[in-house]
């Protein structure tokens, strides 16, 4: 970064002000629409909010998250330009983590250029079999309000599990109703795609993926079917909600 | 503006959304970093928790922060990219209410091409006579963690109140240390800026400036020193924030 001012490692806020230049970094890349940068911002207002830390609530999410997409015969793993400019080689590794999974690109702000940086932005970490660029696969299913979006016939539109982290409302709402469950990373716990999605880890996305990788490989090595089914069955997404928006008041209480 | 979109002035969040349009000009005009957006979004965030309005507790900040302008002897108001592209007509008014006052440009992410733009931005509305542009008066003040900033000798470095609106913590921390009166502005009741401040008006910078010169002129007129003094000494700064989180948590309980 060609800065006059560097953000010394022993800031207080370092993480936050880092993950910060990522998102920077990425819309001088090309990966994110100015429109990202506001949206990333209000994820921080939130994150701030939460302790800028993982809940046990998150975690349990994180947990049934790890469980639902073990179960799942095919988990798509949705990567727009916020989440290639965060955590690239994070998502990689999931990818990598779940053998069964896929990659596919999927912008609320397409532009072909866009798709086309993060397609190079991943196969820098190593994975170039990426969905969602083939214009011959893209199939168009039903969302909210008359507006339509396109999925890969070979992705997302025939995947039982998506995970589409900081994902829109609408589209959100236009999977579950395709009968898919929909896990989700948001710090809004007030957001529609925190109250529509199946499982909603109320965390920031860069803390989430190493304890989601790790949780997989947990269960994998430890847990039977049936143990992953009671998981996801028990798990209340409602629930994590209430706690996540209850630790918000909670935490700022205790910080003054 | 030249934008595909237009915001009918009847949409219930009208002045939300002009004031980030104000914002992205400022970032396309060389004003705003690209950081700057993203800190603008998380505003926006707290904005939202607080009601878009100016709280009881936020005028009673704002009185007591012009009642410290008028009790001292050279307050200094400084300048950054977000302020100077959101209000530059209110901060030139501010400098005007207050004869002794002086307006100082200090840059976060310093570039030379951003300070000529604010500097350029405020002349358009009749000041020219700005401080921390002239690099033989910058001198250096010690930071947190070894980090340093450059102020100017005639201007930050010699007042006695600093008026540092959106301001970053360590910076604020750092002129609370040079013995400095430090009154700034921040949505965010929970950031290092407020809780180190000396008077933090948790509000919108641009209904907060309005009402701050009313309050100037008020006192003006109607307050003897020892009034200011009373004012001064009677205000505590953690029952501010500890309003304003109680609203805040109010808000979002409405919500579910």
């Amino acid at each position: 970064m060609n800065r006059d001012v560097t953000i010394p490692t022993t800031h207080p806020r370092y993480f936050s002000l880092m993950t910060r230049e990522k998102i920077v970094a990425g819309y001088k890349n090309g990966l994110v629409a100015l429109e990202g940068l506001i949206a990333h911002g209000r994820g921080e207002c939130f994150d701030y909010l939460i302790g800028e830390r993982t809940t046990d609530s998150a975690r349990m999410a994180i947990d049934a998250a790890a469980a639902q997409i073990l179960i799942s015969n095919y988990p798509v793993i949705s990567v727009n330009g916020n989440v290639a400019a965060l955590c690239p080689d994070l998502l990689c590794s999931l990818h990598r983590s779940v053998k069964k999974s896929m990659l596919e690109i999927n912008l609320f702000y397409y532009t072909k250029e866009r798709e086309s940086k993060i397609f190079q932005e991943l196969a820098k970490y190593g994975v170039s079999n990426v969905l969602g660029t083939n214009p011959d696969n893209l199939v168009r299913i039903p969302e909210l309000e008359s507006n339509r979006r396109l999925v890969d016939s070979n992705g997302i539109f025939k995947a039982d599990t998506v995970f589409v982290p900081l994902e829109d409302g609408d589209r959100t709402l236009a999977l579950k109703k395709m009968g898919k469950k929909v896990i989700t990373v948001d710090l809004n716990p007030l957001s529609r795609t925190s109250m529509e999605a199946s499982i909603t880890i109320v965390d920031n996305i860069i803390r989430v993926i190493p304890l989601l990788i790790e949780r997989i490989k947990y269960h994998e090595k430890n847990s039977s079917e049936s143990d992953l089914y009671t998981i996801v069955k028990s798990y209340d997404n409602k629930k994590g909600l209430k706690d996540a928006l209850f630790i918000m008041n909670r935490y700022k209480e205790d910080q003054i």
